[in-house]
């Protein structure tokens, strides 16, 4: 039965962002071609303990690799394409996008010198594309970043319609409204199956439009009177674009600040994106002859990142700006979660500064980017599915989705909850899960991408928890009698500095353990390891209630 | 000028608790005697890697502990009285507090074995006790626990009102509402000074009442169909009320879950506190003979503490309990800021075991213990004081509640800023900040208290990123020749079972290292773990971008 299906029928197959927030990437396979939907990154979790990315695992792919047409992005953000310096190293797939996106790509694709050697063909909404048997129309959506659009995929079983990540802003500042008109019409023709994103599924109501925070700057700058630091995404251009309207219309200059800002606003720029006129931006250098009242900033850093100019501001340890009391920093941006209390902290020092400070949780400086519950309804009765099936969130957005789904019609059996690795099967005109494929997160950590799993991680969280306690013996070869050590050293267990005699009191431990075992056990190094460790452990737990990790190091002489 | 004003000053000096949440102590002194208001803890912020507990230092105390009266307790949540056990080590005072705060002390007080030792005095809202040249007035105060209070502080100087924590419920559960009466009574005699919660300063409007809660359960309860599980703090016992009287109304019988649960409805039951009948609650034994829908657990771990049985529930890992579709799931309790993503994932693992679940953010089932805004301006504006200082709160919640006193009219002059240490001098119509003494946090890991420092700290956080990486050596001690090793053990780096390879030359990069020494550093360990240690962070970097803690053992034999 496996065999028709794969061959006749459309699969939709998740490998990341179903279950999860981040990590966005979907396979749609139909006999022999195979296109991808974005391929994103995911920040790491607190418990991912020195992890840099997190991406997809591509197994899947990798092995079809001469049947994949193509990778469709719908936006620019990271967790949509995010991924692509990596996955792209193993797939050689053009890339289709709008302008933006594809610009945003290849900064990204510079920094590992694989610009130019991918083909980026650049479409704009509206535009439809052939590959291999699909047939994919980009059609504009609204979302917190320029240029965004959701896919209509024409497949041989029926259409498919991708959103990708979207709100229905009535007022979006490029005036460039989400297509309900292109929707509608896939809609009267019939649709096979809707992929909506669930990110806000749990809000009731409408998402506000982008436009309100124009009107939030608008409110706030008049009364500012000293200078104003706007800290933003840097992929927000529309976000840039209103601060900076703002702060001219209030006789300031704008001053960029941070890699990415800077970076993100040039190529919005050179593609006609963003209008700040040349002269109405600063050069830091310019900075110390500019009255404050003349000044506004538009920084990245409003995660509380600690290395970044806001940050470092906020402590009063940046080079060029000294904030001063009567200054105004405006966090115009979601505090994500996970990052609440360095944010907290953040705000805190800016106060400290002498600051005020507008962040979301206290004035309308930031709205979010995706569908509320009623903008997720609309999107459901225009395009009017056969089959609905959310995606982009974590498990409880999902089933919450479904619920939602249901309210307006689609009945249970024709929603599916499909998480990552799940094959969705569509064939004459039914759905289902058939079967499972390799999936999951492969973690990037410098420039190894793979090599740390749950072992490392396991034990980075113990190293993080009660530190380490190394024990080097040397016991002779063929005796097992002790002739050197034992020499203990710790590191994030307690001060050696201050506990000399605390770790001389273990190592007497350690020499009685060795004492109590016989000779043939002492020649037998796991032996003498296990006695050391079991007898340190006990120790230590006994005096001061600590677990570290105890590593024996056994040296024979 | 200093001598005059300790001698006949009052002093009020914050030991914790402005500048962050949580750790609340705050010292009066006058002449000779100190009295002391609460005595709470913090529980650990991310970066303090393995530590349990922080607590405040007493340095300050500690030298005068002779003058110290007493410690008045406001009311029972950890971050009031969860540094007791440790600081009641240290002095030896008597405690003053409500019956259901010393309630609470004293079971925390049997687990360090100080129950009996300490002398705990009960005192009902509007008792009066003396303290040295200090009469305290206990006021009661609505909160998010039972029996909590505010103090009058009546001094040589004049009187000042210590809120604590409040909220002015006019709806409490039990009845009985925020002392406006006494508050206005002593307002109107005059008021030094109004030390005044700060937690939900960033709040408009009012808190909504705790009767709300149980208006949301009785909306939600009739509806369930399978079992009903309640997680909330255990200290929270008008909730617990709640939670079982609507649950006995709906002909349910309640399950006490968790040990603090379990432990804090004794106390308040035998207290009088806490009304139900011992017929309606559920041992754990009679759970397999009752349908579901005559089931209503109340448990803690609403957090998502990995150990709590809520999460061993949602991980299907729990021997009494099986989630199946159909049951209901309530976290009637905040997101502590730094726990949103643990909480997050519980709520994924529910919703995959088929439950239904309501939280804060989807639902009316919590509200904050603490006044917003417009009850902070009617306490002010009922207490009328000379001088305002904003209590339990982070900095900018200290600086925005002195933006609200501007507003009710206390001149920016008579609002005083202060932070832990700030030593507030009360003399003859004038305050100010006239020292600092030493005050700080204590961290507690395991029995150790005070033996964790920054030191160990920073190094649990570097091992936390890339872990460690041990290089042992043996060298002649005379002729520095190498005789043993280099052997290289690492924990949280690479898995090393999987990376033989990459280890063996990286042990060649540090035989290479030693080759380069002449023979005389050869013979000064340090220089040789300096140059061990230059060369592998050089590899490491180079190779795959990690910078493990390197920790080279010179053996001298």
């Amino acid at each position: 039965m496996d065999t028709p299906i794969s061959n006749s029928a459309l699969q939709i197959i998740p490998l990341g962002g179903l279950g999860e927030i981040g990590l966005n990437m979907m396979a749609y396979q139909h006999g022999d071609d195979i296109i991808i939907a974005d391929c994103g990154l995911m920040f790491p979790e607190p418990e991912m303990l020195g992890i840099d990315y997190v991406i997809p695992d591509i197994a899947w792919l990798r092995e079809r690799s001469d049947q994949v047409r193509a990778i469709c992005l719908t936006h620019g953000h990271e967790d949509h394409i995010g991924a692509l310096p990596f996955v792209l190293q193993e797939l050689n797939v053009p890339v289709y996008g709008t302008a933006l996106t594809l610009g945003f790509v290849n900064e990204k694709l510079k920094e590992y010198k694989l610009d130019g050697v991918v083909e980026l063909i650049t479409v704009k909404p509206r535009d439809t594309v052939e590959l291999g048997c699909f047939r994919v129309e980009f059609l504009r959506v609204a979302h917190s970043v320029v240029d965004g659009c959701a896919l209509a995929i024409t497949s041989p079983e029926g259409v498919v319609i991708h959103t990708g990540d979207f709100k229905i802003d009535q007022t979006p500042v490029d005036g460039q409204l989400t297509d309900l008109a292109r929707l509608s019409a896939y809609g009267d023709q019939g649709v096979l199956a809707l992929l909506s994103d669930s990110t806000n599924v749990e809000r009731e109501g409408y998402t506000i439009s982008e436009k309100y925070v124009g009107e939030a700057f608008a409110d706030i700058f008049p009364k500012c009177q000293g200078r104003i630091i706007v800290a933003a995404f840097s992929s927000n251009i529309h976000r840039v674009q209103q601060v900076a309207d703002v702060a001219i219309a209030c006789g300031r200059k704008v001053l960029l600040n941070g890699r990415s800002m800077i970076a993100n606003v040039r190529i919005a720029r050179e593609l006609g994106y963003l209008n700040i006129p040349d002269d109405m931006l600063l050069d830091v250098r310019e900075l110390p002859y500019l009255p404050p009242e003349q000044v506004c900033m538009v920084t990245t850093g409003s995660q509380g990142e600690p290395m970044s100019a806001l940050t470092r501001i906020a402590l009063d340890d940046h080079k060029q700006i000294k904030l001063e009391r009567g200054d105004t920093v405006i966090l115009s941006s979601r505090f994500i979660p996970g990052n609440e209390r360095t944010i907290s902290e953040l705000i805190n020092h800016l106060y400290r500064r002498g600051a005020e400070v507008f962040h979301e949780k206290v004035s309308e400086v930031h709205v979010s980017g995706h569908a509320s519950q009623e903008e997720l309804k609309l999107m459901m009765n225009v395009v009017r599915p056969r089959f609905f099936l959310p995606v982009h969130g974590e498990y409880r957005h999902l089933v919450k989705h479904i619920q939602l789904a249901q309210k307006v019609g689609i009945p249970e059996e024709r929603c599916i909850l499909a998480v990552n690795g799940d094959v969705v099967s569509f064939y004459a005109d039914t759905a289902a899960i058939t079967e499972k494929v390799e999936s999951g997160r492969v973690f990037v950590d410098g420039k190894g991408v793979g090599d740390v799993g749950s072992v490392v991680l396991k034990d980075r969280k113990h190293l993080s928890e009660d530190g380490m306690v190394v024990v080097i013996i040397g016991l002779n070869q063929s005796s097992g009698v002790l002739i050197h050590g034992p020499d203990i050293v710790s590191r994030g267990f307690v001060f050696e500095d201050e506990s000399q005699e605390y770790l001389e009191t273990a190592r007497g431990i350690v020499v009685d353990a060795l004492d109590e075992l016989n000779d043939e056990m002492r020649r037998d190094s796991e032996a003498v390891k296990t006695a050391v460790r079991q007898a340190l452990r006990r120790f230590f737990k006994k005096t001061i209630e600590r677990r570290p990790v105890i590593l024996p190091v056994i040296m024979e002489m």
